[in-house]
């Protein structure tokens, strides 16, 4: 062992004994010839002392920034004008012996250094050195602890399922696995475990839990991972009310070990209330700023837009801020909906009297809404109007984020979880020109909805969200091979593909399946939002970055033709690593 | 929620009480038109009593063998002479209500019944149903968070490591991934987090453990597979002896925590002790019989072919087991050691006189080994020679294990752990002729051996046996960039194959990289051995065959010209989903 103790751990009743620490040099200065090196390991900084006339000076002495040494000294008391109020902070270590075990070349940025991400990723050991990196990735250690000690004393058992797995896309695209053995064939990565979980439940287990890597081959937006973990559960026997009692436990639990209190009762809204109020599935409550039915105030005008819309049968909505505006302001706002599929944006400001460019259309309807809504002076009422409701809601909702994200990041404080529910089953895929399960077409829909228009089914489908964020998802599963057949073909999916596809589970489900449910939380997420971070690449020890590259390792990279032979597969039109000449 | 009790849960004390189970239905009997129903989950089993008075009894008409169904009714005391052993064998349950929750077809199997294992694969949520299976995996999931309980407790922190990675096939072959975003080029799943586990070294994680899901695309032995789950460990700071003694304390607890007693100590052997002894690296020591060397005995022999191999420096060898022999038999035995590249094999009886086909050549020898080693009446010495010693005790050591199994099953009771040590840094690859990393390359060699002969160079690299498995391997490795250069040299890794496979690694160990080591045990064969059964397929949830394929879900499969299109790869010769008409 290269130590009797480590850097982080040495306190004033220490004081006397003589230690063994080993660790990086975080800093080292000079007084008057005296060394003074503060010594940096996993538990903390120390602050080592080498006088000229010890033995370790003459190493001391050619010892930079980053350098990994070992030394063995005596603790004493610091002075009492030297105490600072780091753990290590009464204490010192007077070197008596100096031993260099690893030399480090000038880094290209040292440790909390503030540098591009993409140089923090290829040097990724460097910047995990840092207190913010190594605080996040101890975090999660502790956070995935938690919440295995939560599922564990809850009679769920942990199962592994396979990565090598059968491609079955719906949704997001399968990241494929060539087969050497069997050619022309493919695994694919799986994009979370949800058939195997349930023939987990099929095969009787009743409580299951897995800590599990899921691939999604997706155009990445900012904020994805190509592979990303998830704590996947699954329950038998229960039913929705089952699961969100219990899952809500899970959650406050994992927060609570790590020193942060979720609300006791988490609110239950449905997917119609979020929509309405905020515009989103997954609203940061927050910020306020609640969506307002303003039709009725417009029923009669003859500003000959909203007269279009409404006798379209369309709506305005609108909310309330308190917000800088402008023509020049406004117009910026205008292209958040726009972008969203609106046709404008209206706006007025509350001030002796109503300030608005339309002012002079829709004076008395602005000044009713202002009067109505007891507006103090200074606000502004945005408002606008789309023949198509979940349009109209959804262009609202992306103004309100947005401006929530620019003017008031002071409220997006503390921690507001909540449960969305009853969402539709269905959604329209404009381009497959079908409708397409909303969640998954394994989710149980409410079964007396079966016979209504598509666009009304409602689904025992239920999303947990904090802080705005979707921390988990989840469902009733079908456990019934007839219902499951039913829903295959509703969503367009002809008895041939569903047999090729997933007739592994339509056989399951006919050899005794249990009624069962679950969900899946992001477990790169939810440790982010416990360390108030927006981007998970910073809870992930080797993130990718938005193209999907490692800049560690190079990944992906050319392969040799060898390789590629042995798979009998062939790049097409391209050249692998061996005739590459780049 | 579908029960207040589960089926295992109920005892004595719930006599009287109204309680709802679910489950299985795993026997139906009628005695004197009342119908009893074993009723089994995740818990245990529980007998349900319908009378022809009941509610239930209508539907209990209906139901069969492995249908899901809810039973409401009222917990009474066994009469004593129909009272079991069985955990809830004192009670029984006389429905009042009987719900279908799910009809079972004929199933193809019941679960524990014996069938092929290919049936059982196809549909393991069957077979996971059974006894034996559902003990299994508890197991598993027991010994996975024992484990977790031990390394968490030791202020090792778990940290995830990609399993989108970079190609680097070393040893066995990588499976690839296709990039869609980055044509041409490919991830590779990890052979196992190596390298990521020494760069959260060089990071100063100092404690490091991980359920690493590993990925090697061999060619397929019965007892492996091509995904296996290792626990992965890494120390800083620490020599060979701190890694041994904290592992040997971890496998020790989680045997321990599944009822299992290791041995207090375990003995240490070095590579070349376990070779001469018992001719395998991994040596089940449980069955005895030792190696012997003989040579001595018979140096003035004139017998051709042992004269010929001592001649040239060769050595006899040989091993006492009290096994039947006769010409044929032996000539069984002697099959064994000529596929492992021996000449043949000797042997004599210990009878009144030694008994042995070879007794007129080689009768004094055989005579004075018998009165050297006091061999009683009915023991059996076999005996061979071969120039190469490592080779010939091979050969020996393969034979006696197969004695071993054949004959002293009885023997291989218990468990039996140990250390192997000072393996040797390189052997000779014959296919690739040069030397390659017996470990792997950045295994720390002894440094003071780099210049002797490759073939004498010892590695501080390290083994844990249990029973003849290697239960785990690992090694001190290499933390100097020079030392690293210079091994790579040494197994004729080129400067610039060095560089465009481990660039990032030679790079990471010049800023300041700590000595380090650790280990990796097979968690597959972990859970094997402590349920006591040689196949591992037995404790995984969802294996592999032989070949590679998952009959459950019939991967791998072909996919579409679509998904293989978007990934700019063709199937050379072969033909994707969409064309293929078989």
């Amino acid at each position: 062992m290269y130590r009797t103790h480590t850097c982080g751990e040495l306190r004033s009743t220490h004081v006397g004994e003589i230690v063994e620490i080993a660790g990086w040099v975080e800093r080292i200065r000079d007084l008057g010839g005296i060394k003074f090196i503060i010594l940096r390991d996993r538990y903390g900084i120390v602050q080592v002392v080498v006088t000229p006339e010890s033995e370790a000076y003459s190493p001391a002495l050619e010892i930079g920034r980053e350098w990994v040494i070992k030394v063995k000294g005596v603790v004493k008391k610091r002075p009492e004008e030297t105490i600072t109020e780091t753990p290590t902070g009464e204490i010192e270590v007077y070197a008596e012996n100096l031993e260099i075990l690893s030399k480090a070349a000038l880094p290209p940025f040292y440790p909390g250094e503030k540098v591009s991400e993409d140089l923090k990723l290829k040097y990724r050991y460097i910047d995990l050195r840092s207190e913010n990196m190594r605080r996040n990735i101890v975090l999660r250690h502790k956070m995935a602890q938690a919440a295995r000690e939560f599922l564990n004393s809850h009679g769920f058992i942990e199962i592994e399922t396979p990565d090598l797995t059968k491609s079955t896309p719906e949704g997001a695209r399968d990241f494929l696995v060539p087969s050497r053995l069997q050619k022309g064939k493919f695994y694919a990565l799986p994009q979370s475990p949800q058939l195997f979980k349930q023939l987990l439940m099929v095969a009787g287990f009743d409580k299951y839990y897995q800590f599990a890597r899921c691939f999604r081959d997706e155009d990445l937006r900012a904020d994805r991972q190509p592979e990303f973990t998830q704590i996947d559960i699954e329950m038998s026997f229960v039913e929705m009310e089952d699961i969100l009692e219990i899952m809500e436990k899970f959650v406050k639990y994992v927060y609570s070990k790590v020193g942060i209190e979720l609300p006791e009762k988490f609110d239950r809204l449905t997917y119609d209330e979020v929509m309405e109020k905020y515009g989103s599935d997954k609203p940061d409550r927050r910020i306020g700023m609640e969506l307002t039915d303003f039709t009725d105030y417009f029923k009669n005008t003859d500003f000959k837009i909203i007269r279009n819309i409404i006798d379209n049968g369309g709506s305005v909505k609108g909310f309330v801020a308190k917000i800088p505006i402008s023509r020049k302001i406004a117009s910026e706002y205008e292209e958040v909906v726009k972008e969203s599929g609106l046709g404008g944006l209206l706006w007025f400001k509350v001030e002796k009297v109503v300030v608005s460019p339309t002012a002079k259309f829709l004076g008395d309807e602005y000044k009713k809404i202002s009067e109505d809504f007891a507006l103090e002076e200074g606000e502004v009422v945005l408002i606008a109007a789309h023949k198509n409701r979940e349009i109209l809601n959804t262009a609202l909702g992306n103004l309100r984020i947005k401006l929530g994200k620019k003017y008031f990041k002071d409220l997006m404080k503390g921690f507001d979880a909540f449960w969305v529910v009853d969402f539709p089953f269905l959604e329209w895929d404009e381009e497959e020109n079908r409708y397409v399960a909303r969640h998954h077409p394994f989710t149980m829909p409410h079964v007396e909805d079966l016979n209504k228009d598509p666009a009304q089914i409602k689904a025992y489908a239920y999303d947990m969200i904090l802080n705005g964020n979707e921390l988990g998802g989840g469902s009733i599963r079908i456990h019934k091979k007839e219902v499951q057949e039913r829903v295959f073909d509703i969503i367009g999916l002809s008895k041939e593909e569903a047999e090729t596809k997933f007739g592994f589970l339509l056989e399951a489900l006919q050899y005794g399946a249990p009624p069962h449910g679950g969900i899946a939380f992001g477990f790169d997420r939810m440790v982010a939002i416990a360390a108030g971070l927006d981007n998970i690449r910073e809870v992930i020890a080797f993130p990718k970055t938005s193209s999907g590259a490692c800049l560690l390792t190079g990944a992906p990279s050319r392969v040799s033709n060898e390789q590629l032979n042995e798979l009998s597969i062939k790049i097409d039109g391209g050249e692998s690593y061996e005739n590459d000449k780049s």
